[in-house]
């Protein structure tokens, strides 16, 4: 990493700082920081969802204790996309630094919604931006101007220092025939660069790809040919919720094939209506029917767009699968399509829901119906060129993404002191001619459990993951206060440990080892409770362990009467 | 399903029976019963890997009750290859169906490894057998043929059977240029088909993958190419520790480029020990050294092959990226290849020590660095077209490969009726001319935990889940027994619940909760532990609900004195 850190050079005087608070080591929860003098933006705002060591947590967010130290700078939030690692942080956020935000239309649709939800609309100023606009915040200005992503408004930003211009993509790929809207914007993209750019901040998530990414509309041909195969089952097609142009393109060829369309799960329910509202979604009438309305047709008219491409336990192909859905129920008549790729880590649970869609005789298509939404390699290659920046900041990805993105530069001929991959807390500081970082600042994860945000850490996960691999073994008991007589017990409960009606000897021994070190600590005199605790939590966990080779949580509970 | 489950035609008489007992609907634990009127052979004997859901479970064994039942009829297990998923189970099965054992030399040797671990060698009857060779079973003659797998020694077999030959490819691909010994056998296998075949039962777990697999020596060009672009730094390479034509190719590249070899991992050194110790590696001498003769080479000297290509965190390269490796620890001089695919299931676990070796400033390469040892669309069409075999039994793989594999089929004109997708515990019934499913025997899957074989079932499991998400609230308290008075508590005492130094206002709230319920009950003279039970499980769990959004475990646990 270091080789990636610069040269340590620094100046006096005013410079900008970039502080990236998330989105640097994993995908998601995106936060950036721009600083100057006595004014703060920052650039999205999102939460990252729970990786599988996080047990229990619902959702990720960033710790921004920078931002709460210096929440009198804060001036703006500034919004690239309406996804949920760009955007779905802000609830949380707005209400310990509250700040305007600024967004284009469909992203602030999404970003309304949510702020609906947590009854924040009152309290937060917004504006919708449009491409090619500009918001001035001080010492900044930053310019939206058009990209494409696998949602419908996504920008880049031109943020324009009093040290240099900065560019970041936010997600982005080239589409030269997107589905809705212009192609990306490489005629300001170009005059931006032919005017100096100090520094691009690109999105590295398919930086390890050879190529282009595919246009969008190559998906909708996809659906043109499955439809014309499969003209005599009903079609039922799983997606991401927010892919709007995706759920157009699936609209347009139903409509081609004379089917009616059916929105299913909540959340694509939200997205499809927000979408309609904002004129994002041309849908014909009468091409939309309740799911109420499916026994009016037959199958082969109809189509079922749904959520749950990702496997999401909860979502409405899951529970189709499952046998678990109330109106729809899968058989041999049912073509099922995955419009997506499995997110990494999904893989498995996308896997299930296919075996069990297969076992009720559904066909199902789930390679190639897909295009990503990022930049491949020669994407990557095409922006540089364009921009020709002093500086590249590698963004959005793991680790090895954006090392990707730094062996793509330098095939390019970028040199490798002007190249800096940040870790989030990272604060990188630039003047018109340099840039550096040495300096770091407070970053990291907040968990949000229920209702709990912060209230579960490190130590609540240990012990959640000791309980979740070999369970727990109670041990209770009552003592004489005066005498430390064993009055009631040992008694042994166990849970997630054996199939207890079946371990009747072993949970005797271990009652019986119990009793053991108490006697033998009555036999030592050793009356403080924490000393025989520590006793029995070794004594018992080593007995366990020869006899199962299994560590359950060891948990004495004695009372004093 | 149905629709491949055949017509339901019987016949009176004897017939042969298949009855899969395992492997069928996941990866792994590949068991399969061959019964004719009084006698039993057993292919293959395999484990699977736990999935999410399996909490601490550490292996999956097959549910042999139906073995045990017959345990009088079981001749022989006849071993395809030696990999975990049809070797893995022998130990635990032996323990109670005692047979003789029939495989090829290394996957006897690597079974003998097992069996010395389980000290079972003194009890178990062995026979290494020979391509070309058959053994006599009562009503069987079983031969072994020659295929291509990613391990050496992999044998399908024809089994001879009263009704006719079936014949069982185990894992296989077709591989013209195999690094150690012959092609596939597709002289013999043609011999057979022009002779009739009964039945075919064919690897599925490539049938989603068009074309053909390439062959094992292409990944040997690569690594030539790797070695030649990295002349200035240690090689470390993580592959599967069975893969021994891989380990062979990789010392063959080494020993070009003047690189000494380090073995790493234990379970890699074991592989390597058992295969030289059975030629079926060929290593000059002076190429191995021991690791810690490692300091006496400079960097580009030298290679380690090591485990932990899956991201297991306890292997050795998991460890070097974690700076847990008490002998290498790595940096920027290092190129790590990982020549490996992730199993399904293990992509964010690889991921994951892929950035942590990044960040040490590793190069890390991770793409086409490896060929399956699996068939895929057009190897599963030549076995087809040179058995032209009357039905098809899909094997090996989860449905959803099973299901790919009947569309190749259907694609090369083989009829629907004659082809049957089995579920673990389906019996199917063959004579010489039909065959049938309509009957089920027990089948599933045994969990092994630590010492523990099928003491943790779905019920411990589910208490692990429970525990893993929310944690514990245990509530105590000691009762006179006369009166039913509160002598001590209750006491609340939390686990992986909430940070519990943070939550003290929480969890007094809890403790009065409690208190009322039991208060209530004094008053309404319920003086029956299991009501009082259940009314503070009922209304805390909703209290915590409402409170945080979380489902902890409740546990009471009162005492009476």
């Amino acid at each position: 990493m270091g080789e990636y850190l610069g040269t340590g050079k620094k100046k006096h005087g005013s410079r900008l700082r970039i502080i990236p608070l998330g989105g640097q080591e994993l995908i998601g929860m995106n936060i950036t920081v721009f600083e100057y003098e006595d004014s703060i933006i920052v650039v999205d705002c999102g939460l990252a969802f729970p990786d599988d060591a996080m047990l229990g947590i619902d959702l990720v967010i960033p710790d921004i204790t920078y931002l709460k130290e210096n929440v009198e700078k804060v001036a703006a939030f500034i919004i690239t996309h309406g996804h949920e690692d760009h955007i779905g942080a802000l609830p949380y956020v707005l209400k310990e630094v509250n700040a305007p935000i600024f967004a284009t239309r469909l992203t602030m649709g999404l970003i309304e919604h949510r702020l609906q939800e947590h009854d924040l609309m009152d309290t937060t100023t917004r504006k919708v931006m449009k491409f090619g606009e500009a918001i001035e915040c001080k010492h900044f200005s930053v310019e939206f101007i058009k990209t494409n992503h696998s949602i419908v408004d996504a920008a880049a930003l031109a943020i324009h220092t009093p040290v240099g211009v900065i560019v970041h993509t936010g997600d982005f790929k080239v589409d030269y025939t997107p589905v809705y809207g212009d192609a990306i914007d490489l005629q300001r993209l170009a005059e931006l660069g032919r005017k100096g750019v100090l520094a691009l901040m690109c999105d590295s998530t398919n930086a390890g790809l050879p190529g282009f990414t595919q246009s969008e509309r190559t998906v909708g041909r996809t659906f043109d040919q499955i439809f014309e195969e499969h003209k005599d089952t009903r079609i039922l097609i799983a997606t991401f919720a927010s892919n709007v142009d995706r759920v157009q393109q699936i609209i347009n060829t139903a409509e081609k094939y004379n089917r009616k369309v059916v929105i299913e799960g909540r959340s694509m329910v939200n997205t499809i209506e927000i979408a309609t509202k904002l004129n994002c979604l041309q849908i014909a009438d009468n091409i939309l029917i309740d799911i109420d309305q499916l026994k009016d047709y037959p199958d082969e008219r109809t189509v079922i767009i749904t959520t749950g491409s990702q496997g999401e336990s909860m979502a409405a192909l899951s529970r189709m699968a499952g046998n678990a859905h109330r109106r729809i129920s899968i058989g041999p008549n049912d073509t099922i399509i995955f419009s997506s790729h499995p997110v990494p880590g999904n893989e498995k649970a996308v896997t299930n829901v296919i075996n069990d869609l297969l076992r009720k005789g559904a066909d199902v298509i789930f390679q190639d119906v897909h295009v990503s939404g990022h930049a491949c390699q020669e994407e990557i290659k095409l922006i540089y060129t364009v921009l020709t920046p002093r500086f590249a900041i590698p963004i959005h990805g793991e680790y090895k993404h954006l090392i990707a993105q730094t062996k793509v530069l330098r095939q390019i001929g970028f040199e490798k002191e002007n190249i800096f991959v940040l870790q989030s807390g990272d604060v990188l500081e630039l003047t018109t001619e340099e840039a550096w970082c040495d300096e770091k600042v407070t970053a990291g994860t907040v968990f949000v459990d229920g209702l709990g945000v912060g209230d579960v850490g490190n130590t609540v996960l240990r012990d959640r993951r000791i309980l979740s691999e070999d369970g727990i073994i109670i041990v209770t008991a009552v003592m004489d206060e005066m005498d430390g007589r064993v009055l009631i017990g040992p008694d042994i409960v166990t849970r997630g440990f054996v199939y207890v009606r079946e371990s009747d000897a072993l949970l005797d021994e271990i009652r019986d080892v119990v009793r053991e070190i108490m006697q033998d600590c009555e036999e030592k005199s050793i009356s403080d409770w924490n000393r025989i605790n520590v006793r029995i939590r070794e004594k018992l966990s080593e007995f366990v362990w020869v006899k199962t080779k299994r560590r359950p949580m060891i948990l004495p509970i004695f009372m004093n009467l």
